[in-house]
């Protein structure tokens, strides 16, 4: 089955440009008022006439069996292409009613992704309406809506943020929350609903459109892949939107304080970044910048390396340093550094257990429950890293990995260590660490002009999707080294990126999350030059984000040594 | 006396477009790139032949008479002005050799100081020679230099950092040091020297101009106003160089971190700013920003208040704002504030007292010593910040502020307070505190196009100032409202900024850090704002900073304010 749909207007860009109220209680800066008429391109294939080409079933990323026993009613389906056709195939336009919800931690382009939804329906289906339900998915189950108007919608354009219509962690599960969802759709009469989220979103998204499609209702469900961490991606979804800002800005942060480092010549600058399940933050980062020492997690824990050996190796550095006449340096580590170190796992598992279960007496008898290895590793700790374990848990009572300030930790280790080879007589440098932590300046940066244009094309690219009456589907758009005319754009099947999970003696659908491959190109990259910016200094400053002018069109490392490793 | 210079060339600026290698060991990103071509623009008076004309005697700051004992040879001296002439009066060219050296923590724009002076030898002294002292001013005592050539400048043309030549800390006290001091000079023939650097460096500068004199060497001494801190400023200096990029810097994270605030909903962001003597970066920071609540510390000393009452202030705000239906702010914080708190003066005064002539047992006998209000004190802060009270000292055995988390010990006490204002059931909302630093990313930024024009035309007037035989003036540019060509270029006597101190019973002069005055522009108009700001939520995020577009020549608040109201 194909449809077509005619391009209606002129440029698919700020429909609305008259003069509307700002953001609510806001006032905008020159340069955020610049970014709200900042016009984008969009991929021709959306300027002109297109029709959906579908392509061959698909299967899923994992245990095909399971994940069409899951998804009876959506397994198998073929992914989407939209391709230039002759207008003269168009298909009648039937006015669309769409929400849209934006679902978990913010990221920038999140605003577009809704604009690009907004004026899609503008150009190719006028009179359509668009709902923003309110406070992520919550909103979809307790009803919360906004309908989005192009003057409520303007101010939004290019800004960083979610706060046009919230965003939220809660997630669709239960049969009675399924139920509330259906109530709400039902009511509005939705045609489809756009859910823009990370690899659980996604998967709630899919599990939706499973469930609408089994109960014969009209609504379709179409993702967005969102997250400033970088790991939802395959194939047809080359990045996660947010990325490159996030990337961008912290990259601007690593280069002033590697400026700084150099001239000042006494610290060593420990920088914690996010990324809690994938380093692909810390590996951009550290191709956009060349620290002298970078901790990539999926290799930490490939090579089963502990938190001595870790910190061997920063010492192994720091003292060569030494030697050379640099007592100063810059080291990258991912937030969920320790996460990835198999013995503190096990620690983790066991104080887990433990907290959960046991009394946490004051004369430390609750250790006897712990293994000796992990007893050793506890004991190993400096006071404050185990008082932070002990201390502050996520609802589900667990030990919250992101609190543990791991840079602290590490220049608290690599202090010990150093002045025992002080002691020793095989270093004779001078070592000061200073820590710091890049997180919440990412995450609501204004979008680069990439995450701009890609946002709104995902978000255009999903109305076409679902004018289309398409569901289960992921908006992709690709060939993103290309100028933005040749960019793809089409629609991947959520099932056929979906494996299973066995969680409390059922098999749960995921999406696997996208980690950093050590055989792919962005990591064999930076190995091969790890060693040479180590002793060698080469730093790199990239500077603030621009919009306009030099690197103002820049395309990130990550998704070029991708693009052209798999060209 | 007056002398004249005519104008040599077309444009005065990058006189090495030629490629040359790049910044030693390092590789440069596009935008980095990009601004070493950058052109700046010069005032109309440095691009025309120029003469300069002597002000009326000046006095000092304070206690003219201890300054006039202390400089007799430079006390009184008249401030300097460059006005255009007719070119038929210039003075024949005696080729130069003048030294530079950076002094103290960076501050973006210091390599264009540099560059400023080089530019100006080049244009109007052919033949001159530029020395940059290496590491600050134990350069001078220890004889370390480099000429500074076209090809050497030239990658570090309005880049951040200090590394073409490094800083460092040390000062030139002792006999014996400014005996070093002149042999470096004598050695290399010096017609002049120009200190870049703050209120201490500035002072030293003017006792060097002094020692010079008085001991008939021919090397003169110029000053420049470096200090992100900007609490280097007076009426013909009417800012530092480095406080504009800092403040854009911090404010672009800032205005990040506030749009997530928003969109979340949930969070309080404690941001500590540097600046630990005057708030001035703290009070910009806000006017850029609009934050929920500001300290600036000069307000807390005026006021008298104490921990508790500050701690009152931020809860009795959050508490309306929870009525309001906002669980979420952002609150800054400057770097020194407990510094300003009486009470917290006093504890760390005896703590130090007693740190540097007690023992300070682990049983707590030592606390016997302190007085009680300061017991009470002492015993109220979180146990976390009075560890850190006992650890970190400076060279000088005195505690370290800079090393307190205020803005962690604030979401400490504030949870504290809150939890019992709940107990009482006056206040229902949720608390959750977030704390940033915001400081080494700031001092090492690419400097604005404001920071790089200012300094460049602070090192040419220097230039000029030296060429005309003056001495112990700092470079002053003014009228920075207006467009470049419009600024004023001269010399203020640095003896009429200075004031004395009595250090071990001596008098010692001191150039008065400028704090933020509670009637300056500046702080009036963020008090008739604060309210509010305080609950309606008028965040503004400025964004990036832009080289080209829109907001790329945009000044400051405090300058823009304070021009204003010198106007």
């Amino acid at each position: 089955m194909s449809i077509s749909v005619v391009y209606n207007g002129a440029a698919a860009v700020n429909s609305s440009p008259a003069p509307v109220p700002g953001r609510v209680s806001s006032v905008y800066s020159e340069v955020q008022s610049s970014r709200i008429d900042h016009s984008l391109p969009l991929p021709s294939v959306l300027r002109s006439s297109f029709t959906i080409v579908d392509g061959p079933p698909s299967s899923a990323a994992g245990n095909p069996d399971e994940i069409a026993k899951l998804f009876p009613n959506l397994f198998g389906q073929p992914s989407a292409k939209l391709v230039p056709c002759d207008s003269s195939k168009v298909r009648p336009d039937k006015k669309l009613k769409i929400g849209v919800v934006l679902s978990g931690g913010q990221a920038p382009g999140g605003h577009n992704v809704i604009s690009g939804i907004f004026d899609y329906l503008q150009d190719h289906v006028k009179g359509s309406v668009l709902y923003g339900f309110r406070g992520g998915p919550a909103g979809i189950m307790k009803s919360k809506y906004v309908e989005l108007t192009s003057e409520y919608i303007y101010p939004y354009r290019n800004q960083g943020g979610f706060d046009m219509i919230c965003s939220g962690r809660d997630k669709i599960e239960t049969p009675e929350q399924f139920k509330q969802a259906e109530e709400t759709v039902k009511k509005l009469d939705l045609d489809g609903l756009v859910v823009i989220g990370g690899d659980d979103s996604n998967t709630n998204a899919c599990l939706l459109a499973e469930n609408f499609r089994g109960k014969n209702l009209k609504t379709r469900v179409i993702g967005c892949p969102k997250t400033i961490d970088g790991d939802l991606k395959c194939k047809e979804v080359p990045t996660s939107f947010g990325f490159d800002t996030a990337c961008r800005i912290y990259a601007e942060m690593i280069g002033n304080v590697m400026i700084d480092a150099r001239s000042t010549g006494k610290y060593y600058h420990f920088v914690r970044l996010m990324g809690r399940a994938a380093s692909h933050i810390t590996l951009e980062c550290a191709l956009q910048t060349h620290p002298n020492i970078t901790i990539i997690g999926e290799e930490v824990s490939a090579q089963k390396q502990t938190l001595k050996s870790v910190t061997d190796y920063i010492v192994d550095v720091i003292c060569k340093r030494a030697e050379l006449g640099y007592n100063y340096g810059v080291i990258l580590i991912p937030e969920g550094l320790i996460d990835f170190i198999p013995e503190v796992q096990q620690l983790i598992a066991e104080l887990n257990e433990i907290l959960a279960h046991d009394i946490v007496d004051d004369d430390g008898l609750w250790k006897k429950k712990l293994t000796s290895q992990s007893l050793e590793l506890f004991e190993f700790l400096p006071q404050a890293i185990q008082e932070q374990l002990m201390l502050e848990r996520d609802p589900h009572g667990n030990v919250q990995v992101a609190r543990i300030e791991t840079e602290k930790m590490l220049i608290q280790m690599v202090e010990t260590e150093l002045e025992k080879r002080k002691s020793e007589g095989v270093y004779k440098g001078q070592f000061k660490g200073q820590s710091h932590f890049f997180g919440y300046e990412g995450r609501c940066g204004l979008p680069t002009n990439f995450d701009s244009t890609y946002c709104y094309a995902l978000g255009y690219g999903a109305g076409a999707l679902l004018q289309s009456g398409k569901t289960g589907l992921i908006s992709s758009v690709g060939n993103l080294a290309a100028p933005v005319e040749e960019w793809t754009v089409g629609g991947t099947a959520l099932t056929s990126l979906m494996d299973v999970e066995r969680r409390h003696g059922k098999f749960k659908p995921v999406i696997k999350k996208a980690m950093v491959e050590l055989d792919g190109a962005p990591f064999k990259k930076f190995a091969s030059l790890r060693d040479e910016w180590a002793f060698n200094n080469r730093y790199i400053s990239p500077g603030p984000i621009q919009f306009v002018g030099p690197a103002s069109n820049a395309v990130n490392h990550t998704l070029l040594l991708e693009l052209e490793a798999g060209a």
